[in-house]
């Protein structure tokens, strides 16, 4: 699959869509995948929670796209862009949580065709107290081959009438530990494959898509520069100006699958964070109250169920993984 | 219980929420409730989909309630009030259909304090192609009994804390069938009880509550009249102005969990519908457009997630249901 070609646009009639044998075996691979995820999380102590759709504020941290705002009684809400804030509060409730949360981000108009985007999405949210960002990873790590191997188990009908090739998991079902690198690493990578990367910023889509084409197993990037992330994502006491934090990108040309890191969970570092992001803390009460009177120590990530479903079934685009897709700016159920 | 009083609304610190034991031993229970009833829906051959949060019209069908605009690229689209729509046209890609839908209905100040309502909730939401209402009305029973199954199995020391009576079960587990009473009969036994209720009507919650208070296992309500319903319960044919849908109300005084039916699915009948019910059928063109090409004819239902926790906890109030409650009229996280 040629991953940085420009991929085509959903039907814009649902039924074509809906009737398409093409998207039942999608939709059937992604249910045995939720179910893959609930089964070992919950095996591992983890609770579900639902996490809620609007709120006073949310993550701030989507970049380039737009929040949605809505009318709460006279009162100015948002859709959720990401469940950051509640996964963080939610450990005052349990130790180790997660969602599968609906998200809603205004994506630019140029994100359309890239085949990575869509304005409506889902994240498998998870938060952990008291871990690192190495057991993050870990945890992400067993999550995503959880999932491959219960659907090469459970739906190859599926798979095969996608002419999906499960060879391509052989490495990740042997076994083969999901390799790691810098930023700064995969940006000199970039820069050798003459892709213009900046060093200050997330890796472009078009430079994850080159990276994830050299790798047969899905991988771990870390040490984001601090300016590329929002302000949740814990700065480094050893190198300041760099996050504990990582993505993960899939095998394949598919590119990112996950972003994940230690959070910032003191009060003052928050603030300070949010003021650098030029964020207003005073947008966040109910979250900065929680944050004041404690919450703890933790490391998380969000898997974006779409974009996952489309590296497991090989598909060239992240819509053919939703029912009722939403291309950004387009006008769809 | 005396479901009748007003109950207490939640605390308005998020904190003293989620950390009271209360809280937690709920939301343990309420995992495993979600667990089981996916356990039980894929046993049977359904597949999970993820319903959109937003969309460009929603079921009109909520009672007194609002709904939430949002402005989704300069079009008004609606957060979702419930997944009929997409339950209906989902059909023609699978028989057999459910998904965990969040709605958020902007309900009336004064349903605050019936410990029934929130603005932001969850439906066990069920779709099948074919269907009867007697089919329908078998799963959904099956689930219940499933859920609370699982529940007094997984979840002894959360029932415990919570000081459940497992006994209120005791009919329930051991199989004794749910009962089936009309709504004519309902209103008939309100009228015993001394309780104006509208023959023409909805049971109101105060007669629920009242209904529920009489039996020591679920049971149904079948044929509403239909001047107090959506356009997509489905007319008798035999008995013209009454519809051939259901709902199952709790135990112990609970009140309603679930309302469900045969649906319309034929284009001339859902537009004379939509008119009756005073609805512009401009306004649903992707539907329409799906059902005029045809869409199955088909039996569902919606149990409320956090109602149906309630009752299987003995809780109070639905708030204590959800990890974020929103109480009609009150602005929280």
């Amino acid at each position: 699959m040629d991953t940085l070609l420009e991929t085509p646009l959903p039907p814009t009639d649902p039924r074509e869509h809906l009737t398409s044998p093409t998207t039942r075996a999608v939709l059937r691979v992604q249910h045995t995948m939720l179910a893959a995820v609930r089964e070992y999380l919950s095996e591992q102590g983890f609770t579900e929670l639902l996490p809620p759709v609007i709120g006073p504020v949310t993550d701030p941290g989507a970049r380039g796209a737009k929040q949605v705002d809505v009318d709460y009684y006279g009162h100015r809400y948002k859709l959720m862009t990401s469940a950051i804030l509640y996964k963080q509060a939610s450990l005052t409730a349990f130790d180790r949580i997660f969602c599968i949360a609906p998200n809603v981000r205004l994506e630019p108009l140029e994100t359309s065709s890239t085949g990575r985007h869509l304005a409506e999405f889902h994240q498998i949210d998870v938060e952990i107290a008291g871990a690192s960002r190495e057991d993050a990873m870990a945890v992400a790590e067993n999550i995503v081959r959880h999932a491959v191997r219960r659907v090469v188990e459970r739906a190859p009908d599926e798979l095969s009438a996608l002419e999906r090739d499960t060879g391509a998991f052989a490495g990740l079902l042997s076994g083969t530990p999901f390799g790691h690198r810098t930023h700064a690493s995969a940006v000199a990578g970039l820069h050798d494959l003459g892709h213009a990367q900046s060093p200050d910023a997330e890796i472009d889509w078009v430079g994850e898509a080159l990276l994830s084409k050299g790798s047969d197993v899905p991988f771990f990037v870390t040490d984001y520069p601090k300016g590329s992330r929002g302000f949740y994502d814990k700065e480094s006491r050893d190198t300041p100006g760099t996050l504990r934090n990582f993505d993960l990108l899939a095998a394949e040309g598919y590119g990112e699958l996950c972003s994940g890191g230690e959070r910032e969970h003191e009060y003052h570092t928050i603030i300070a964070r949010m003021r650098e992001t030029g964020e207003n803390p005073a947008k966040y009460a109910w979250y900065l109250k929680m944050v004041r009177e404690g919450i703890p120590a933790s490391a998380g990530f969000g898997i974006g169920l779409e974009r996952l479903t489309r590296y497991v079934a090989g598909l060239h685009s992240v819509w053919q993984a939703s029912a009722y897709p939403k291309t950004p700016g387009v006008v769809s159920p």
